[in-house]
């Protein structure tokens, strides 16, 4: 296993940690500043500054892509609806190109509307069916232009509104069935925040092997949790056994970033330098 | 598929659910009332008015019992603290026998501390040890006395602090090693609100068949869900889907009570008498 304790070139941050604090292109100046290699960006972040202007200051700083955050959101209660999502991952897939990202990371979705709090329909296989048969379409242009595709399981507790691939296992049974020669097309992203409780995780990363292991994601668990979204922990203030974790990955062929993704009204509410300075630290110490 | 319309014969009430508006007597006396034919009590709404006048009670009203709650939380950061586990769970068989329940519910623990906040260790897995070993001796005095035990899934976002056990496959092969025989002393209870996102929620309960199917709880998940657990929503109000899964449970073999079960502060807000009418009606509507 790889030893983090002395400096941080495999942290890689994922932006939305300190997207309350500042726009990406100061986050890029600070995350250069601070000597960190990567990063994984929102569209939406993107959007915001300008994806060109983004590409450019990334290829100056030297900052790598640890993934480009995302595409999915395949279900739709319409056929219009169903093509839209597809358009819109072609444009993701496209963006994430052009920022030269590894891979796409994918939120798949789940009862179309229930992110508003008025799901369109509650069959939740319909959704699961709409997903791989979204999957399987985003894979053939996908392919076309050289973007893997990282399915991300979320934790069963957004399994209504957000995604409805909830383990690993699911995940894989995805890419075994659309990429059975693990051509590297088509992998996970595993965010140990939504599979740590799995009693099969070990399993299912060692089934996945470096060919399906395209991202990996930290932060942690915090007892109590007060929020299914925004209460994320900062590692090594909850209970996921990093390290341990980690280990599994590595055993199993896994070798890039670990990026911390934290979701936390608390963390959004801190300066962004302070959020980052703690990051790094956490990194060597417990991650 | 049993047709639920037009009585409310196969309802029970989880006596959580009216637990802030009223003591247990009266809970009895509410039910009765409305001919609810059972109830699945708590521990320590029992032990407030004393167990022999609840015994007296039940037996008066003709309310049988559909599982009583609970059994469980056997990890310990030390021997001595699995050890008064033990003792607890043959104090809660005990009950569950003298109040003629159909089975002992099991809350099976997780990480010791973590519900208080701090965790005294982090190893989910010591904890799923635990568990296992907990069961194991409990079961052997269980099965003297002649209680079954009813493992309940808990949802994975009370992983951390609540039961380890986290998926319905998890628990089946639990009782797949300590009961191979399929002796009906070991089983589980299905709580929708705890698995119905489970991709592999069919194939399980028909694994699980009527030898292991020994209770059914119901409520709904809402969107959004505001809180890890006392959030829970009626029957109707939220996204899973019912009926398709009483399907299941009674193609499985299972011809028992549905269990309503809800812990919310919405609900504990209005008066018992709405919501048990409440509950009556959905049951007829929506289960």
């Amino acid at each position: 296993m790889r030893d983090f304790s002395s400096n941080h070139d495999a942290l890689s941050i994922n932006t939305a940690t300190v997207r309350k604090q500042w726009a990406l292109d100061r986050i890029i100046d600070e995350c250069a500043h601070r000597k960190i290699r990567a990063i994984s960006p929102w569209r939406d972040q993107v959007a915001k500054v300008g994806i060109d202007v983004i590409a450019r200051k990334l290829k100056d700083a030297g900052i790598a892509l640890s993934g480009y955050c995302r595409g999915g959101f395949f279900p739709a209660k319409d056929k219009a609806g169903l093509e839209r999502a597809l358009d819109d991952n072609r444009r993701a897939i496209d963006e994430a190109k052009l920022l030269n990202a590894p891979c796409l990371v994918l939120v798949v979705g789940s009862l179309p509307g229930a992110l508003e709090g008025s799901p369109d329909y509650h069959d939740i296989s319909r959704a699961r069916q709409e997903v791989f048969d979204g999957i399987a379409k985003s894979l053939e242009y996908a392919r076309e232009v050289g973007m893997p595709l990282a399915i991300e399981p979320l934790h069963p507790m957004q399994a209504a509104d957000r995604a409805c691939i909830n383990t690993l296992e699911q995940a894989l049974d995805i890419c075994d069935r659309l990429d059975p020669e693990q051509s590297r097309a088509l992998g996970v992203a595993v965010d140990l925040y939504h599979v740590w409780w799995d009693p099969k995780l070990e399993a299912q990363i060692a089934r996945a092997g470096k060919n399906r292991l395209f991202a990996y994601h930290v932060c942690d668990w915090l007892t109590p949790t007060r929020d299914l979204v925004n209460d994320r922990g900062m590692m090594g203030d909850g209970v996921i056994e990093l390290k341990k974790c980690r280990k599994w990955m590595e055993d199993a062929g896994y070798a890039g970033f670990s990026e911390v993704e934290i979701f936390s009204d608390y963390w959004w509410s801190q300066p962004g330098e302070h959020v980052l300075d703690t990051c790094i630290q956490r990194h060597r110490e417990y991650v």
